[in-house]
């Protein structure tokens, strides 16, 4: 499960009771006196900063008289904002967010860079604030520990999770001005999913449609290439440096430290590994503001669970909780989470507690719930390693915008990281009562077949042990190096005996 | 100043009444019921995981029946531990954190990679939990805010602020195996501070000493190298693309964000801006566990004063608390910080201030006061920034390690920034009565200036208004461009006024 933290910037409007609004509360009283003694003091000569461009977010004059201001938006109407008004909201949000020193581009002194924003001395506790909430609901789940992996992650860890081939936009590059462009973001409009089409159909579309450069007005592209949008670096100096990836997500670490996490909780399943940092994403051409960052704060959970248990959570505090779906296939319906569920719309329940669990982190965080819906990944949307995926979107500015997705990740990770590393990213399931195997066949007789077969000895007693019982004595065997041997019947000896087996090793499925 | 997360790890105990180790206590209780069920599990077969390796610090059975446990370190004498012991106790001691999962070396399953290490399930609250003790810690002092800004930082940011021509040690490569060494650490015991060395005293000592590769064990070295210490990587893709590093320290954020915290306080000195978050620096041959690491937890707090103020902080509150001292210039001591400012040995009051309550932190996080000093600088060891220069030392394995540095950076990185961008980066200082400044000398008469200088006219003006009041027209000036004018008497008009100046900008010292 992924949050990311660009929530914190769309416009949904803060109801009195929630606990972010209520540290703005208690913010608002202590800072109160000294407040009002500065706010009658002048502005120094040449400065171009009033006195009412203060930071406080709820304090500052301009901002109580705006007719647009907090208040405002708490009395608006729940219906959605679009088109024109909508683009002025937002350039007014973000014009507010900047001069009270919540969000402002980064580095904007050096000419700023793209996608890449600072928390100010507002945000940066807010952030702070967002991020011990995030931490505390999820903690208090009782069976979820915390971890905290370096960034800087070695290429063969995220080769062998597949975002060294998977994790890519298709790019072309303007012939006019040098610039990148994301195809599909360019031919959005022209195609109901453009996201979604492979590179040969992207390359027609863009042929045909020539769309202008959002940057110089050309129309002359390149052909379109699929560009990793991993930061490469590099670990190391000189010759014996190691090539390197910051991390895309924060998730892998919960898969490389399995097994201290499944050592802590006494291998035994089902439990949680979370992690709050930074992920890194280096956007083609990130616009839309903090919708699209190339260095972003991210809160991902992995909860580790045997695919064979039955074990359901009880989902009966949802069970009145009406909340809007959009399922991958039908239409928009609201209904309850345990109702979704039970009519196989939410494919495991497992994935039903972790969103039933979000909207409550949703409602505590002061979303409001009108704004708030599950929708579900269509198949060819979904990421490479997910079997069922639901995003929370919440609407602003920019429409309906994903803010935490929930996807069932299957087994893929941790048996990625088994086949690339040879280590057992497993775990121990005991069966009921073991289970009483007959074993009836055959094994070398050591004694003959170590002088007749010396180096190959090894590999022909793989070979007899998974021959039948009724084979015949002599057979011909290829080895896996091409050899052939004939092995006699003086070579083996029959294995006829019972074995109990408690249980075995399995790869845990992960939400 | 500047924390630095490894001391996480110094084996310095923590006695009972610490935060941390109330904290602890809590965990324990909470965990006790569960936690004696789990314990008298069967193992699973085939693991070689048993119960007693528990994940609990204060529980396990091997654990607290060692007479080397946490009792153990808290019935030991105070005295030093050195030599052999401490390297079998450092041995034990990275032995356990790796088990418990407290600090575990990062991506080990696919083959690790030095320098980069995790926290584990245990180690992971820990460090959020320390991470809340140091925030809770500053913002507590009311003038101080908080912000977070990007690791991914700009060529351009770190060209300002000198870290691209100084953040750099020196390499030298193995001839045999191709390794890369860091040129003053193979040279340590033969010299009594090599890392203060130039480059061309290194190169004489390495040929002199010709010291073994740590790899190979071979003695031909290649010539020394500056190596820069940071991670590159590129923004954005295609030839579009700008170079860029990771952040080397989280302080230039502060530096590269001051305007909008400077508005925040109103524009009144002083205030501070702290910042938690990841640190890089791409080592060259990492050693000494996590003491040399190429991404680490820093925590940074940099404030803001007017050089010229005298305020000066109260230190009553540790006129009796005695401290350990190292100075730059004469014998170690124990004495008073209000002592030791008083006497001339800290430079400035703030940076006595901090010193102070760095102190308290540090007790407040449970360190045994014997095992913490402050150490001053010497002048050749400061960084690039410095004008005084203290490290908080905690006496471990490793011997003194620095875990804190306060340094007085004058204006230096203000200073930098401002010239590389042009951007005023300073505070407004009000005199205390406005300054009747008596103007004297001569501008240009517009209305015969202008025709008979043209496009020139401005550059003209500028020039008469540097002249002298006793200067006798006609003069001839030289321009910035090379061209020589004659100004007559009639292009001139004297000007002779008193003006009242209410302050001026300067740029704010930082600590």
């Amino acid at each position: 499960m992924r949050f990311l933290a660009f929530f914190l910037t769309t416009p949904v409007a803060w109801p009195r009771q929630s606990s972010v609004y209520k540290w703005n509360e208690e913010l608002r009283s202590q800072d109160r006196p000294s407040h009002s003694a500065r706010m009658n003091r002048l502005c120094p000569p040449c400065s171009d900063l009033g006195s009412s461009c203060c930071s406080n977010l709820f304090e500052c004059r301009l901002w109580s008289n705006s007719s647009r201001g907090v208040e405002g938006l708490l009395k608006e109407p729940m219906g959605m904002v679009e088109g024109q008004e909508a683009v002025e909201r937002l350039e007014r949000l973000t014009g507010m967010l900047r001069r009270r020193g919540v969000i402002l581009p980064a580095f904007e002194i050096h000419g700023g860079a793209k996608g890449l924003y600072d928390f100010g001395p507002v945000g940066g506790r807010l952030r702070s604030k967002v991020q011990d909430v995030w931490r505390d609901h999820w903690l208090s789940q009782g069976d979820v520990v915390e971890v905290s992996c370096p960034t800087v992650t070695p290429f063969a860890v995220l080769e062998a999770s597949g975002h060294v081939a998977e994790f890519s936009d298709f790019m072309t590059v303007c012939l006019s001005c040098n610039e990148a462009s994301r195809a599909d973001t360019m031919l959005e409009g022209h195609h109901p999913n453009p996201d979604a089409l492979p590179m040969a159909e992207l390359q027609t579309l863009l042929d045909d449609i020539s769309p202008a450069c959002p940057s110089c007005g050309a129309s002359e592209w390149s052909p379109i290439v699929a560009e990793n949008l991993m930061f490469d670096t590099v670990i190391g100096a000189g010759s014996s440096g190691r090539p390197a990836f910051l991390r895309p997500e924060t998730a892998q670490g919960m898969f490389t430290t399995y097994p201290a996490i499944y050592r802590h909780f006494r291998e035994r399943l089902p439990f949680g590994a979370m992690q709050l940092g930074r992920g890194y994403r280096n956007e083609i051409s990130p616009r839309q503001g903090m919708i699209r960052l190339r260095e972003f704060n991210m809160a991902e959970l992995e909860y580790f669970i045997d695919p064979a248990s039955d074990d359901a959570p009880d989902l009966g505090a949802w069970s009145e909780t009406a909340i809007q779906f959009v399922p991958a296939e039908g239409d928009a319906f609201e209904g309850t989470i345990p109702k979704a569920l039970a009519d196989g719309i939410i494919l495991h329940p497992t994935v039903a507690w972790f969103m039933a669990r979000t909207y409550d982190l949703m409602m505590s965080l002061g979303v409001l719930a009108p704004k708030v819906r599950f929708r579900q990944h269509d198949r060819d949307e979904m990421a490479h390693y997910a079997l069922d995926c639901w995003d929370v979107e919440l609407h602003g500015s920019y429409g309906w915008v994903e803010c935490v997705g929930i996807a069932h990740r299957g087994c893929y990770d941790l048996e990625a990281h088994e086949q690339a590393t040879g280590q057992r990213l497993r775990a121990w399931r005991t069966y009921p009562e073991p289970k009483i195997v007959d074993i009836d066949g055959w094994t070398i007789d050591g004694a003959k077949a170590g002088p007749a077969f010396r180096a190959l000895a090894g590999q022909v007693k793989d070979k007899v042990e998974a021959l039948a019982a009724d084979t015949v004595f002599p057979v011909s065997i290829v080895l896996e190096g091409g050899e052939e041997v004939t092995v006699e019947s003086a070579h083996v000896k029959r294995v006829q005996r019972t074995e109990s087996v408690a249980g075995e090793w399995f790869i845990p499925h992960v939400v």
